[in-house]
């Protein structure tokens, strides 16, 4: 209790200096008729609040063009369906947000246009919240034509919300949002109380732009719902959305509500999966699912529940496996608790095309009866879908797949009907669910192509499937009818890649590329200190020969690379105090350093980052770089995250301690790189903690970190190392260690290998270093 | 596997027998055109199928008069809505449907007419169903003005229902079912699979007559789906129905999908509740709960789930509490698996009136926190309701009732607004919730008192109350609004008792009270025998002073009374074979005994029923008897059960066992008795299983046996009893034991009592007998 109250206190302190300190902005507020409905310019704080308070149906309160900061908006009216309030930029894009602020709906009609929210974050759970208060929600309000940008917490940890619905028949749409780093749901729908029920919200033409991988789980784009409310019915329509490079987590949209609708939005290089988590009766048409062919993280429909009804969807280069497959059919727990999975059932998938995506149908996903040793009964997904359709689908692989369909479970509750494959001829698993069918593809832009078959295929028809009246495009399926996702030879480029259709009108992240600069260096007093910290974001820095006497940390927060501008290493010896980083990795700092020799007093850190406020992802490549004789080659703070970590032929040696990311002990899933990557490295006396890369908890769905360590040796490493295993990867769910060299390391492990999930290793020479073992199922602690 | 085609084999077996055994009637069918309808008129099962194979959409097919046996109809036909196909009787209630029969439909557009199913049982699940096969279902068709009465299975736990409905639109109304004693709700409606979701099925004007109680679960009278389906729209109307003593268990209707509709219904004298099981969403809306006051058994409403609302439902005299109560509100399991408790949230119950129940609110209801210790987690409902209204309601108790509102947990999620209470100035629990208030009741009928408001009181708006439109009699809540069921001052009397509203035309179930004959027996040989053979249900056979001797068992399949015509007892010595009874009760068999002498040979039974085919249930009543000498005096099998059995004093002596109710062993709620009392009678020298009652199993919902002991005596009893306990009543959860004397038994424990549910013990005199136990949480082998 004590705790709860001291929290509160701080809290409120908090606000109290936050209103003291914003900025009063000069009042030159006016008012002006505007065919019979009144405008408000507002200019500060108390204008705005003054208009807000006086606002009647029909009226528009301008907010000036500039940066407000440190403002919590309440935008609390009763407009009419006819005559809205309006809140909007002066020049849309031009009013920015920035600081500890938000905007806060309540009321009925209004509409909210053209704000920019970036600099800062918000002070409460969400940027922008269609309510007040518990039970004054928004209804029949709009926010359009917004950005939100960066709006990160301090700390990653800090969950929130950029967007929250609440309440009925709301509208977010036209805009753009991008960059969400700390924990929580992009996008938000909350359900729970009669008043955000049976919801029509339309969540439609927005741009959700880049969302970098989290590290964990809790980063999802949007989320509908939780599993808390999974009874509720939802009836949220996400519709005509683009989607591009939503990294976040496993799940790009999470579906924990009823009657929901996701239609024709785009899917493009995202890695992660449209996924039905709670709640049925989803219906999930006309997208597009958009990979590359090589990335396998890009994912499809996951699903899980009852009576979701996936058609007339597209597929093209999702490789994607097991719960990131273009269609991946969960298995449930019999009598699942709430929150964690029901069984499949009376699931219809029918209509859809999959163009050269590899075993694009899985089904059982999420067996685990092998693990039923480690694991309650509650947790044993056991139970294979039931009474599910999956039909009138077509598959052209332009190389012969052989796993067409895996069954990681039975699919033996599943009716195959009316589906073709081109498998160029190869043989695939069950030729009584698809039948093998020769056709070829007609393209129809960069990503589209599309089967065009001469032959008459029966289509089957299920109960309700009446209800399918169109196809990917729009076309009628009543009149003209066909299998797979589009009728034939109504072909139109429907230009799902078209920026312009996405977000708001004056907002673009298309970037310009530019060179970089290269600037030179030397070794006079600061001078590299001073070039660091005065370059552009990109810049190559250019060490000239010599030795660089570097006293206190050199702050990285930016994208910059640091190499010698000769083949001979410049040499950096650092004078810091102990236990001080040579490079501080600050938020946005990707540091590259290549070909230096970095060299210490044996009490102090290469690379480190902040202790807190890391409120935005940094990166690290090491190449042809010597370091030698400090206390930690890398020590990563929690609530820290790079989505990649990389050594590469560099030596490292006399060290204390290794490379250390084995912070987020929370054991909620979390982790502190997405990409951990050792090649061509040699590690010489590193005392312990040589390779400490940790993720814990039980969670089948944050299904990294990666480490990879390969061409490598350890020689005479772990002296000290307590738990006597050299490299330690505890949790982390993709480990691939080959073709190292491991040399009297006084360990007896070199490795703890988790069978059950992706941990390999091979081709590993290994003396006098213990060995590798594999425990097929950790133990794990439930996060549910 | 063996089992299963062993069993499968059997299966088909019997099937051929009866097709063989099927009486084949002879034929006389004949066409006749009507009105450019064609009608069929047939006489036998192939001129039935031959006309329904050729029927035609607007073709009535008409079922002669007579007893149709062993046959199995199958209804398959394709009408419109204009020319549905219908199969009648020709006379309605002229057509028996008897033996192994069973009525199929599936297609479009039928009806049933005018069917009388009884003296038999289904060969299938169900008696009627409207499904061929699992995807063949019956759409927009109707069975009206059918009966279905005692066609039960000869054992109680051969599960069937006597209607399962599938497919979608359909109706059932204007049917009479009454007294299914097998396990299964006596009417189903199944939603597996997209054939029989959103069914929006009526369920109307039909009369649900008595259903006596099972003695465990599965005796529901009405269970639409089933816990796997309940996350799945079943949009099914129960309305306009008279329940009429539905006593089968716990729940007369199950609600277990979502969106359901109960509304003006009659809840007449039924010991249940009206229950949402699982599922949610479900409207409860003006529907009549009438008790006696005295019985506890009669319930109202038990929640569980989300999004119920509850309006304009008048409750009269019910006295039930907890599970029974007018009003309960259940906890939930937090993270409830699937088959068990979800917590209560975002319900509304609002506009209802109490008139003079006992309780009638009553929150946190099942919960079990304090048996955390014999429970798993996954069992204890701790989680109180959430987001719930309960608003606008009036309360009228002729007696003040101090506690109106009984919070098993607090109500703390709950808000209370514009509730009254005339409570006759007596003090209640909490005034915030309800306020006293002064007025008077006007009385509409029999069982109908509404209150008369002098004061305005104010009216709370909750979110979607707008979608109140009507009050319990249909009167507009538009115009003229108040609290309660109804407006004021607009009361016509619903006449909600006259049957002739509800169910068959043809069909009453009202019977004429006739004076039971009197028949003198003697003990001349056989004339007993004779007497009870020839006598009719309800008559009183006399019997003359005498010795009778009896040498094999007296079979009652009826209700008989056997007493001695002068005061002084008749003696009946039963000279039958080892281990026979000398009274076997078969199916009906309701027999009183009254001051008779019953001797035995040591190594007999006084009372005892079928091994197998008791395809209903018996009775038995012992009063101013002396039983002397017998092995039993009591002996159930499994699959019996009585609602009553009861020892009024009598003596029993010297008998190796006593009264035997303990073969109910599966552990799945089911016992042998619904009351066992035994009230002033003396008990001497049993050696075993003095009492042995039995109910296994832990489920909250089966809330029965009952076991009464009072003023009675106990002596040298049980020094054979292996467990050392007199009175055997594991899991029985009524037990009062009062003002007996127990003296000289061989045992440890007279009773072990089980604390956490209604068991209880007072002013009994124990002398060297051991104790009386209380354990608070007993272990029960989990059900689910």
């Amino acid at each position: 209790m004590h705790t709860i109250i001291n929290f509160l206190n701080q809290k409120r302190t908090i606000r109290k200096s936050l209103i003291f300190l914003s900025i009063i902005f000069v009042s030159f507020g006016c008012k002006k008729e505007n065919n019979s409905k009144t405008e408000v310019f507002v200019t500060n704080e108390s204008e705005l609040n003054e208009a807000i308070s006086k606002a009647e149906a029909g009226n528009t309160i301008i907010m000036a063009n500039g940066v407000w900061k440190d403002i919590q908006i309440k935008f609390i009216g009763e407009g009419t369906e006819k005559a809205p309030i309006t809140l909007k930029a002066q020049t849309p894009g031009s009013v920015f947000i920035e600081g500890v602020s938000n905007l806060e709906m309540a009321g009925n009609y209004l509409v909210v246009n053209g704000l920019f929210f970036r600099n800062g974050y918000t002070p409460t759970n969400d940027v922008i919240s269609f309510r007040v208060s518990e039970k004054k929600v928004a209804n029949h309000s709009r926010v359009t034509n917004c950005v939100i940008v960066d709006y990160n917490q301090l700390q990653r940890d800090k969950d929130d919300h950029w967007v929250q619905l609440y309440g009925k028949h709301n509208q977010f749409d036209h805009c753009y949002l991008a960059g969400k780093t700390n924990g929580g749901p992009t996008l938000r729908v909350d359900i729970r109380g009669n008043q955000s029920i049976r919801n029509y919200h339309q969540i439609v033409n927005n741009h959700f732009g880049p969302r970098p991988r989290k590290g964990g789980a809790r980063g999802e784009t949007i989320q509908l719902g939780g599993s808390f409310s999974s009874m509720s019915p939802g009836n949220t329509i996400i519709a005509n959305n683009l989607f591009e490079e939503c990294n976040g987590e496993v799940e790009i949209i999470s579906s924990k509500t009823n009657f929901n609708e996701i239609r024709n939005n785009v899917f493009y290089k995202s890695e992660g999966s449209v996924v039905t988590r709670h709640g049925n009766y989803a219906i999930i048409d006309g997208n597009y699912f958009i990979g590359d062919g090589v990335n396998k993280n890009y994912g499809g429909i996951r699903l899980v529940n009852t009576g979701h009804w996936i058609t007339n969807n597209y597929f093209y280069n999702i490789i994607g496996e097991n719960f990131r497959s273009a269609l991946a059919v969960m298995n449930g727990i019999p009598k699942s608790p709430l929150n964690r999975y029901n069984q499949v059932t009376d699931v219809v998938v029918a209509y859809n095309t999959y163009i050269d995506c590899k075993s694009p149908w899985q089904f059982g996903v999420g067996t685990n009866i092998s693990q039923a040793d480690v694991l309650p009964k509650s947790e044993i997904r056991s139970a294979r879908a039931l009474r599910t359709e999956v039909v009138n689908n077509i598959i052209y692989n332009k190389v012969g797949d052989k796993n067409v369909i895996i069954e990681h479970d039975k699919a033996d509750g599943v009716t195959f009907k009316s589906n073709i494959i081109n498998n160029q001829s190869v043989n695939f698993y069950d030729t009584l669910k698809i039948k093998a069918a020769d056709f070829t593809l007609t393209k129809v832009s960069e990503n589209i192509y599309l089967p065009t078959l001469t032959n008459e295929y029966e289509i089957y028809k299920g109960f309700g499937f009446e209800t399918i009246t169109k196809d990917l495009f729009g076309n009628s399926r009543e009149t003209k009818n066909s299998i797979g996702a589009t009728v034939q030879g109504e072909y139109i480029d429907p230009e799902i890649l078209d920026k312009t259709k996405y977000g708001a009108d004056w907002y673009s992240n298309e970037i310009e590329p530019t060179s970089p600069n290269i600037v030179v260096a030397t070794n006079t007093e600061d001078d590299l200190e001073t070039k660091i910290s005065t370059s552009k974001s990109g810049d190559i820095i250019s060490l000239s020969p010599g030795k660089y006497y570097i006293s206190s940390p050199l702050v990285i927060d930016k994208t910059i690379t640091i190499q010698s501008k000769e083949n001979e290493k410049a040499e950096i010896i650092y004078t810091g105090t102990k236990n001080t980083p040579l490079f501080e990795l600050n938020p946005y700092g990707i540091l590259t350093l290549k070909n230096i020799s970095l060299t210490g007093n044996g009490e102090q850190i290469v690379f480190s980052n902040l202790k807190e406020n890391m409120s935005n992802h940094y990166g690290l490549t090491v190449q042809e770089c010597d370091i030698n004789n400090f206390n930690y080659v890398l020590k990563a703070y929690k609530q820290t995250f790079a989505q990649e970590i990389t050594f590469k032929n560099s030596t490292i040696s006399n060290c204390e301690n290794g490379i250390e990311l084995s912070e987020e002990t929370n054991d909620k899933g979390d982790y502190n790189v997405e990409f951990l990557t050792i090649d061509g490295c040699t590690f010489t006396n590193i005392n312990q903690n040589i390779i400490d890369y940790y993720r814990g908890g039980y969670d089948e769905s944050t299904i990294g970190g990666n480490l990879l360590i390969t061409n490598s040796t350890f020689k005479n490493c772990g002296s000290k190392e307590q738990n006597k295993i050299l490299l330690n990867h505890r949790g982390i769910v993709n480990v691939a260690i080959h073709n190292n060299s491991f040399v009297d390391n006084k360990v007896k492990l070199v490795a703890l290998l988790w069978g059950a999930k992706n941990n390999v290793a091979s081709d590993n020479t290994i003396r006098n270093s213990g060995i590798i073992k594999t425990e097929e199922n950790l133990k794990q602690k439930l996060m549910y």
